[in-house]
């Protein structure tokens, strides 16, 4: 079995894909100005457009951690989230509390997806 | 292949399974009143009734990330743990501390497990 | 299908391969008396050696957590990561800050990869 990645950096690249299930990087904002719920809309639509070149979508999300520079931040982050799930294919997820590597972020988002 | 999900909410399910590949949503506990203890207990005894659902159990766990409010609960969780694990078949393990979506929550442990 | 398991403790194993994927134990460094760049090398070395012995090597990762206990040593992290992984074959990444089981620790890699 081979592994196909995307998006390949010298550092890391943004997906790689083995055995039908898709890793994602830790997705942040492009744009680290915007408040909590610009970049949550920004990351998860950062997840729609990788998912969508590994040939699947949201609907096939797998396990999701979720890391959240201030937990004052939580509400917000999750109204984003919950309009952004599919309604009876809402994935396992965990959420914690966690400095990023740009202070600006507010928000990291990593998938495990698979490829059906 | 098809991917099959448990205990589906609004915001995330409690468990999918994707390729014999069990995904669990990082477990809480019911009672966080509860000491390290108590927490670690319940939340253990969580992923035990998850893995039933899913017709696997502890001794098939592939990968456990805990994170623990307070690294003074590490000697505390441990021996709940421990005590817990099967010998033999012990899982990899990362421990972290991070602060958690209720601040009376003091564990919350990530599992992928397989299904045999 | 069967699970592999390598380096049995009574508290974890350092190794998991089902479904030709590998899961690594959150490697740290072995002296951890030694700065970021020092514990970095030690931490990827160790990876170096679960994935030869599962028959894996850093070519196929399939997925990085980072934890690192201070986004101060973030750029000395990066250039001892920068200088190990394989071009055209880095992997999805995540990193996040996170006091560590020991206070000592200045970095902790949770890695999956593939069997190939």
């Amino acid at each position: 079995m081979s592994i196909q990645r995307f998006h390949v950096g010298a550092r890391l690249s943004e997906m790689a894909i083995f055995n039908d299930t898709i890793y994602l990087a830790g997705q942040v904002a492009d744009d680290p100005s915007q408040d909590i719920t610009g970049q949550t809309t920004q990351v998860l639509a950062a997840i729609d457009r990788l998912l969508a070149e590994a040939g699947s979508d949201k609907s096939n999300i797998l396990s999701t951690t979720i890391y959240i520079a201030s937990l004052a931040d939580f509400q917000a982050m999750n109204a984003v989230w919950d309009a952004w799930v599919v309604p009876g294919s809402t994935p396992p997820r965990a959420t914690v509390e966690a400095k990023l590597a740009k202070p600006a972020y507010k928000v990291e988002i990593q998938i495990v997806a698979a490829r059906r």
